[in-house]
């Protein structure tokens, strides 16, 4: 089954287009997962296989950030690849958020390792940075139809620096559009093993970049703790409500530290924090879509 | 010691800006290595351990790209962080090429992970890509200051693809252009902290690239095996020679494949290829650097 087909029908079948970002930070964990954890790199894998508990019969798919991981040196980078195991084992889909990529034959050397269920990293899909170009982006969407797995590419990021680069225009067409066009070739040639992240900071942009690219799934980032909401994802949707994924990280895994779950579960209950917070989301992104 | 003081004085101390491209490939490892080898991990590690044995006493530097050791999951980069440390202990700098990157919080991770003596990885410097822009890129300068170590930022790379966001010209000025303009104000305010990457393929722009980046130390791949000559290269240093890192890696490494080596050493032999091919490229960049 292509990585379209999977995409499509775990978001069906568990009825929401939820993506919990695991990205874990030391300070934030609970203390209870703290103190059992002989390292930081622990830590992370024991509270990152929590959290899958929680959201792997509520949502399709989970996105651990890399950098977390890697900041913990090779013992993080093996919590890393314990955690991906897990959350697949679970039944998520799992996007490797790297933001990888480099010149034709090491961008081939990053997908071998990262994309598909029999590679070292096993990860359903990837996010790609597009800096390189095209011949750089090429070894991993071959690889990515080859084993069925996705790779998302940076089209407008979430961030306010994302200006810098991404809004310059080119003969009056911006480059984040000039990029977006390129996925969408991209996308129809690999009927959707290829997408994009288009940040949920951008409503506007948002709008316009779903219709450039109307074979792309979207992976949407920055709701929530940065500030989108499910007004502004609504247009990351096709009308049957399909084609995006829309991440929320801080703010449902670390949900006990934010109100109203602080006071209602506290640290003591913060699974119980990572679970509601969870289906507030998806109440949320429901009920914009009915009145879609 | 700032990163910069550190980089001219190794420079100095070793008379040549050979920079050794650690881009092990399992293939075409001899086959000494991959026979004694557990793995390939720790056949990376055997042979970038005995690259760094013959190349310490010649060159200033080493830069291992983490896609070939990432490749093999995290046993591929314990390996990495054995090699990056042995590196070190020999006395070179290293760079990890990584082409990291994320938005802001995301890429303090990544910097405060890499960079630094007492970091994870304990590089010396890092190669970072723009497209996220400013705000993603600051927290890598932060650190790299902080913590007297480096950041490469991508400017222009060396593959054809690169043209296609790289070469677009906004108000007549090319992509590359802006960002080494940008890269140039926080070369000056780091005082030589941040440098570019500037690919030994485009001799053309590189001469342009040094002139409007006159403060940034330059990381320049693609000679030898994608093609860049010491003819190429020279444009890459200021008057007195200093200024440039020019990375070689399959040339080097793999000397034993490639002719007049081939013949000279054969696989037996192969580390006397490397240190004769490493010689040859400094001969090579030293009689053009007399010329210059």
């Amino acid at each position: 089954m292509s990585f379209s087909q999977l995409l499509s029908e775990t978001i069906r079948k568990k009825g929401n287009p939820v993506l919990v970002g695991l990205d874990p930070r030391f300070d934030s964990l609970p203390m209870s997962c703290r103190s059992a954890a002989l390292d930081v790199a622990d830590a992370f894998e024991r509270f990152c296989s929590a959290i899958i508990d929680i959201v792997a019969p509520l949502v399709p798919a989970v996105k651990p950030q890399a950098a977390f991981f890697e900041q913990y040196g090779a013992a993080g980078m093996t919590a890393l690849q314990n955690v991906i195991r897990y959350a697949r084992q679970k039944g998520l889909l799992v996007i490797f958020d790297g933001k990888r990529n480099d010149i034709g034959s090491t961008a081939e050397a990053y997908a071998a390792g990262i994309l598909g269920a029999d590679s070292a990293w096993g990860a359903d899909a990837l996010t790609v940075s597009p800096y390189l170009g095209d011949d750089s982006i090429e070894p991993f969407v071959k690889t990515a139809v080859q084993r069925n797995a996705g790779v998302y590419i940076l089209v407008k990021t979430s961030n306010v620096g994302g200006k810098m680069l991404q809004d310059l225009a080119v003969e009056g067409k911006p480059i984040y559009r000039r990029v977006a066009e390129y996925v969408e070739q991209l996308a129809r040639r690999t009927e959707g093993s290829v997408g994009a992240v288009v940040g949920a900071t951008w409503a506007e942009q948002l709008a316009e970049l779903r219709q450039v690219m109307p074979s792309a799934p979207l992976l949407v980032p920055g709701y929530g703790a940065q500030g989108g909401t499910a007004k502004d994802v609504v247009k990351a949707f096709h009308p049957d409500g399909s084609g995006a994924l829309i991440n929320n990280s801080r703010g449902i895994i670390f949900a006990h530290l934010k109100e109203p779950f602080k006071s209602q579960f506290g640290e003591s209950r913060w699974q119980d924090a990572v679970c509601a917070a969870t289906e507030q989301m998806i109440r949320e992104l429901r009920s914009t879509m009915v009145g879609k």
